[in-house]
């Protein structure tokens, strides 16, 4: 029985920056995700490639508690996603997006895949997010991304889905353009309204802020003093936090900071190689280790009592 | 004898935003300031203004041991900004910079004020910021903005410059074009091996980085619901950092990481009103329950020892 069930993309990324460039790599919301997660509990995959994908390559991770059976090879191509960026590692321009079987996804989950307790919903159509909640049993809790095509194109799906979501994950810009208020205190304000107890916005280099009943949480960017790719790292971070989650066993506010914190962690070790190799060699005391420069980074004693 | 000596601008600010418009609000370098680091310890002005200038507005803040002998008062205009804000309060459009007597200024330090332990050298040419250390007796630290206008065009005194400096205090753009180098943690190293122990980077609504011989400090912005004008809010940032330090009467690792909060703590009140009237009217219960809340903002348990 795997813990976290992910339902998202698997790709094959094609990634141009001023360090470098690598093609044919690992990629697709699913394959971050897990990569990541994995560190943390077993985690069941569930996606679609075509008939070209080389499923060999995903053998490390099968190796670390990543359970493909819910990965269906349709006949056809597999989703392929090129994109550059520039030194400004924020902003990155997609080159080309091939769908493939991918545009025809209909997720089914694995009976032995539905009792799972925990499941992120990567960002795909909110219809199929929806059907995929319908399908399983009784999860304890569900992470949910989504971007501006969805926020764009599907608004009325999208709504009715975070009432089924209990932590939404989004970046700054798709919080404002959700909830049509530029502040994003306001905007966390507006979604919590809608469903979701928790709302995680993601700020790339900035870190990332969790509003919820209890308050504010802020976690910084690692400052790498490398980043050979951005590409994964939201993923990566979902990953982090609901992988320390599911390892904890428990959802409190303090174990939602914690879970912040390895989120960010994972989305830092996500940027320092192409694909997702630095996260799935990654080991216990190395994560350890950044979740503890995070605590060194952050901390500091206020002198002053509760007001 | 004051504790603090500031050098900077004073001016008189035309501010749009799309909340709303203020003429001739008081501004400058020197004022936000003062008005922030009085709330810490007494602050000395050295600054020019035009026959023009309302000096019976500086009343509340002579009344906060703000001591404005180093006022010098020419035959002229005063220093008067325009500018606007849209949503986006990180970028900021300049309508108007009339420098009037400002251009000319030549800061003398007053005999009471060279004695003062702690100096802020606003943002203005460093030659002049080199002038008024040669006249400042033994100064325990000294803090120091600049700009991208001084780094283009005089970055040989700049550079001078930083051999007195102990922080500097730059944004992430300046950081960048001062290095020649993208990113903000290998920048830092480069602006340190040239002089100061320890560097500041502020990001605006993404908080403030502190980098020194003990390692990296993180402070995040405070989640503001209503932010009605940014201008001033890197002054006010410069105020309640070394106003604390001042107050402390110490400079070591906690006591810097304290202060950098304290700092975003009155860059956040900075921005809840047009001109500097929030800051001057900040009792010190209302300064200690922001920087708690700064401290309850970041906090988390590693659950990990030190590696």
């Amino acid at each position: 029985m795997i813990e976290i069930l992910v339902v998202g993309s698997v790709a094959l990324d094609d990634i141009d920056t001023p360090f470098g460039q690598a093609r044919e790599v690992l990629g697709g919301s699913a394959v971050y995700f897990s990569a990541a997660a994995s560190a943390f509990a077993s985690v069941g995959v569930v996606g679609v490639v075509g008939s070209d994908y080389p499923l060999e390559r995903l053998s490390p991770m099968r190796e670390r508690r990543v359970d493909f059976e819910g990965l269906e090879v349709r006949e056809g191509a597999s989703f392929r996603w090129a994109g550059a960026n520039d030194f400004d590692l924020n902003s990155r321009e997609t080159l080309l997006t091939e769908l493939g079987v991918f545009g025809e996804f209909q997720p089914t989950i694995p009976a032995s895949f539905r009792g799972a307790r925990w499941v992120f919903l990567g960002n795909i159509d909110p219809r199929l997010q929806l059907d995929v909640l319908e399908q399983v049993e009784e999860p304890k809790l569900v992470l949910c991304d989504t971007m501006n095509y969805w926020i764009e194109g599907s608004r009325d799906e999208l709504l009715e889905l975070l009432r089924h979501v209990d932590i939404l994950l989004v970046n700054d810009a798709e919080a404002r353009e959700l909830s049509g208020d530029f502040n994003l205190a306001r905007a966390a304000a507006w979604i919590r309204a809608r469903g979701p107890d928790h709302v995680v916005i993601k700020k790339g280099e900035h870190g990332a802020i969790l509003f919820g009943p209890d308050g504010v949480f802020f976690a910084p960017g690692y400052p790498l003093e490398e980043i050979f790719d951005p590409t994964g790292a939201g993923d990566a971070f979902a990953g982090g936090l609901l992988g320390h989650l599911a390892r904890a066993e428990r959802i409190d506010s303090e174990e939602l900071r914690r879970a912040v914190v390895f989120g960010c962690a994972m989305g830092s070790f996500a940027c320092e190689t192409f694909g997702p190799e630095r996260l799935i060699g990654l080991g216990a005391a190395e994560v350890a280790e950044r979740v503890w420069a995070f605590h060194e980074m952050t901390r500091f004693e206020s002198l002053t009592v509760q007001p």
